[in-house]
């Protein structure tokens, strides 16, 4: 979709999963030469990028081995078999030491594989690191964890969002042609719109959260960074356990644009960009939705609830006892999140039921909702305002601000990289139907 | 169980509904007649008890009228046809004022019936009125509430014990024959206990709450009082909306005596009077039952933390705008229902699946659990404060305290009256595997 590469870029880049496998498969490459590529293309930008957190090249190497070994005997896994993926680090892996971003887990050791981990390997994957995650996920910029900061591939003095920034950043520059990511508000999505990267959070609960370190458990997602939308979807049918399959609608697709201003400020350019792209994309059928207005405020309010509260049963016991260990701004949001009453949390839970009703029934008139995945392009790491038209406006409200209704509502939504502005990515971000994964995934692959 | 009546007792002591509905079909008694037989009993009992809070005798006749009359042309909707019901205040009626007990809903008229009394109303029952409620429901007493205190049948200086009061005071004194009752913490059997009479609370969810007032969604329950357990059981039935069919046990039941002290001090008196009927009704079999008393208070706690969140949630615009119409006891613990922080709401969530894992656990090895429903025997109206063996405990966590356990895990438990201590009934409390319901009421109709 985009043919511009950013100023970091390596191996990977404009390189398709589904190509490099069928080079496996032919004999003229072998997942050992995959792998070495990612870890050569690691070695050269992590040190400007600092995607990757942990990587140990003989592990990776390993298990590229075993991947060859299977080649040589004629047995096939699938299309991820001897591919190098990336795994955010609040995900578990036994042989890679998993911190969650946080001094609190320095060095630690799970004694299993993620759910998702384990399909990946079942599927012959090769997982050849860790990569940087906000600490706990508990942010969506990307530059504060026990790691410091992840750089953007277009800019390294700009941050890649979050929180699964290394994943974005190691997809969008080339180390790895697929990564997974968590995202919890927007946390996939964000940093693939900053980093110009095709980023997915499926329909709640349709990838399994066994072994990913919870932020909240109403709204956390597991989900792929990949560089193009088929790529994405070999990945998540993987990490589902289960055949992506969908036909395509044959009419003409009933596309919403999200009428701007709806979730908050959008940076002009950002808007003429990405609606001139959807306009591109989805022809002059893309219809003005503006009947979310209403709804923003409350849906905000309840995910903030709901965010809050869960987070703060996660993290009791660390807050008590070492607070210390917390970066000051995660510990911030954990001191507020303290302070959510018992009684609204219960009527959060009763909002969000009302809002995926809600959602339904707008989905019988709509096949997509369509938006910016992020209203502004990237900003400096550690800025916390930026300027967005005639206001100063606090970036971490700014960049989650599209994207986290999808988590409330649990609806598959997909951020794609839609060109560029001031030389940074930008996003389109594509929301579908609940449980219509397969066809998003299918429809948007077409594009 | 108990031919010893009541100081204040009228037509319906000792009287069994199957028996009433038998000289009902036989011919020789009407409906007309026995709900006058309930309105005499009430214009000469209730000055002195404070049981019914409303009353209409026109209505209530009228519904007699109808009872007959389809008797006359041969249709019979079965045993509650043409009996007399009270219903409890918290529990939405069509045809009389429901005020849950509080000024904030002086003189209020329900649009619709609550679903458990349109099923007595399609069982041919006669409703004859609405029974005094601790208010909303929300303390164990029964001596708060806009028409302030019900009186105990056995002696009027002393407490009904609550929630259900005024349902538990109008059997025990033979105003009716049975009245429904809601129990989130005790509030069937406490009062049932107290007065005398037979109070089933169900398994968690048996019974339909639509239309009942709120207290707490996790710990909330409908259910009957009555003289005996046969009555109950017809009436369960009929709540329930299902036959209620079990075959009994042909093997010795294994019954465990739940160790005294486990939920609090015991009241010497009380403890020798129920293990005595629990031996002389269970034989030697009884077995003490040890292991609940390290999860005791965890059990205690749990309930408070959901009880007080979820009550938070149903008074909150009340307690914004109008918290002077709340009697102060109730108010005050409303406020202290705010502070419930929204991640120890979560952490009481998953502690109550767990207590229930127990239980069932626990149920493996035994067929019923037996305790006294309440430690202590009736107390002075407005009293706060018993001394119970060396100590003052207070009077509302004394009656809550062997009872809450089984509305935070969701067993059915029944508190049979089990004789007398210095002239006041106290109960015996016979706990059942979860969905149980029918065998215990089988079972225990038979003792």
């Amino acid at each position: 979709m985009s043919l511009v590469k950013p100023v970091h870029a390596g191996y990977f880049c404009g390189q398709s999963v589904t190509a490099l496998a069928e080079r496996l498969r032919a004999g003229g490459l072998t997942s050992v030469e995959l792998t070495q590529a990612a870890l050569d293309t690691i070695a050269r930008l992590n040190p400007t990028l600092n995607a990757f957190v942990e990587v140990d090249a003989p592990v990776a190497l390993a298990q590229a081995r075993k991947a060859d070994a299977l080649f040589a005997q004629g047995q096939d896994l699938g299309p991820l078999q001897g591919i190098p993926v990336a795994v955010k680090d609040n995900i578990d892996t036994i042989d890679y030491i998993t911190t969650y971003g946080s001094a609190h887990f320095q060095g630690h050791r799970p004694g299993r594989d993620a759910l998702c981990v384990q399909r990946l390997r079942e599927a012959g994957a090769v997982i050849v690191g860790k990569t940087l995650t906000h600490e706990f996920a508990y942010g969506p910029t990307g530059d504060r964890s026990l790691h410091g900061a992840a750089r953007n591939p277009w800019d390294e003095r700009c941050i890649t969002g979050g929180s699964s920034a290394g994943s974005a950043a190691a997809v969008a520059s080339g180390m790895v042609p697929l990564a997974l990511g968590t995202d919890t508000g927007g946390s996939i999505r964000i940093p693939a719109a900053l980093c110009g990267a095709v980023g997915f959070k499926p329909s709640f609960g349709g990838v399994p959260l066994e072994g990913v370190f919870p932020l909240s458990s109403s709204l956390d997602h597991v989900g792929p960074i990949a560089s193009n939308v088929a790529d994405a979807r070999l990945l998540y049918g993987v990490i589902a356990g289960r055949a992506v399959v969908a036909a395509h609608r044959v009419r003409p697709l009933r596309v919403g644009w999200i009428s701007t201003g709806t979730f908050g400020p959008v940076d002009a350019e950002v808007d003429r960009q990405v609606r001139q792209v959807a306009r591109q994309w989805f022809g002059d059928g893309l219809q003005e939705v503006v009947e979310l207005a209403p709804l923003a405020a409350a849906m905000k309010d309840t995910l903030l609830t709901l965010q809050r509260a869960e987070a703060y049963d996660v993290h009791a016991e660390r807050m008590h006892e070492a607070p210390q260990l917390f970066d000051p701004e995660v510990r911030e949001r954990l001191v507020l999140s303290q302070e959510v009453r018992g009684w609204q949390y219960i009527r959060a839970q009763a909002a969000q039921a009302l809002f995926k009703t809600e959602m339904a029934r707008l989905f019988e008139r709509y096949d997509y909702l369509v938006s910016p995945s992020v209203p502004i392009t990237a900003t400096a790491v550690d800025a916390r305002e930026v300027r967005v038209g005639e206001q100063d406006i606090d970036v971490r409200a700014a960049v989650l601000s599209h994207t986290s209704a999808w988590n409330l509502t649990g609806l598959p939504a997909i951020s794609l990289p839609a060109g560029q502005v001031r030389g940074l990515p930008v996003g389109l971000q594509v929301i579908g139907a609940i449980g219509e994964d397969d066809r998003l995934l299918q429809e948007m692959a077409r594009l």
